[in-house]
């Protein structure tokens, strides 16, 4: 006695799903098919609609379904500035910050020799392309502060400074309406570290 | 700034998944169309195809391909012995354990008051048929025992019995191979107050 094929078919692929094991796999399979159909159809339109409609921008390399998306598309932006972040989530977090003009590079992923992601795995020569193209005046490397996206960092501004482009890092500090008791001691210290004077 | 829509697109059915908030939806997307696209064409297909192949089985409720289920359809089971699971996955322990040759009844789920799941969520009525059909001589209830299968099946047991039927529950006890060390105090108490004489 076993599952109908097409149910086991259907438990096997949620797998792939990241973070979901045998047991979750199940349940959502149960879940979809019990209690969730038009769900699940949407859901299969939805990643064939994704994987037909989806590239990377070519220039910034974000996730469009055009060849050059909106950001990168928009001469009203500033020209001379790039930003480099690991994930189109930063992206739309910076955007929603109103705090930056320019233009973005999107590395869709961080080095990480842990989970076996190299320098290869990024695309750095699309980068180096897009950072030396002669207008960019410089480089905003807007990584995470994590131990991944600082040793990514690092890796691209040595790349792009070889170049002899000009290469910034955003400021690590307090957070807008941190509390000193409520922040962890790394924050505080790299915040008394780039101390700045008073205008 | 936004995502492309057919990447919000995903991102929104896939949160159609149980336990599946706007991060992780996100972070499987973004898996999916970097990582494992050959996956994503997978989970589609098998969502189609268990959509368009995957029924109730017209005699036990389990899934099933065909409108009769492999147990149901074998003439060598016992046919005077119904025994009523919560889920297919249950159904399917129940054969691996070789301790029961008779067929079944699959709830698709069990009475939970705190999810609004009430009696007429399970197919009560398709089970009152099935177990009134003159052969079933003895009901025996195996929901699991929680809260949730308890209630169930005190239900399902009032309804079964006011039908004349002689209906069994699956033995409560400790585990085999348990130690009374390391067992939880109330399958302790079920396992002697449910104590029976030595052969
Ligand atoms: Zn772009
Ligand atoms: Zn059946």
């Amino acid at each position: 006695m076993k599952n109908p094929p097409s149910l086991d078919q259907l438990i096997a692929a949620l797998k792939v799903l990241p973070g979901v094991g045998p047991k979750s796999a199940q349940r959502m399979a149960f879940h979809l098919l019990q209690k969730d159909r038009a769900g699940a159809d949407k859901l299969a339109r939805a990643l064939d609609s994704a994987l037909l409609n989806l590239r990377h921008c070519e220039r910034c390399n974000t996730f469009s379904e055009v060849p050059l998306c909106n950001v990168c598309a928009d001469a009203e932006r500033q020209q001379g500035l790039l930003c480099v972040v690991e994930m189109p989530a930063d992206l739309l977090m910076l955007e929603q910050s109103r705090s930056y003009d320019g233009l973005y590079f999107v590395l869709m992923g961080r080095l990480s020799p842990m989970d076996g992601v190299g320098p290869q795995d990024l695309e750095l020569e699309k980068l180096l392309a897009r950072a030396s193209d002669g207008q960019v005046q410089e480089v905003i490397i807007a990584t995470n502060f994590t131990a991944e996206g600082e040793v990514t960092a690092h890796l691209i501004g040595e790349m792009l400074k070889a170049q002899g482009l000009r290469v910034t890092r955003i400021a690590r500090g307090m957070p807008v309406g941190g509390e000193l008791e409520h922040v962890d001691p790394g924050t505080l210290a790299q915040a008394m570290y780039e101390r700045r004077n008073l205008a």
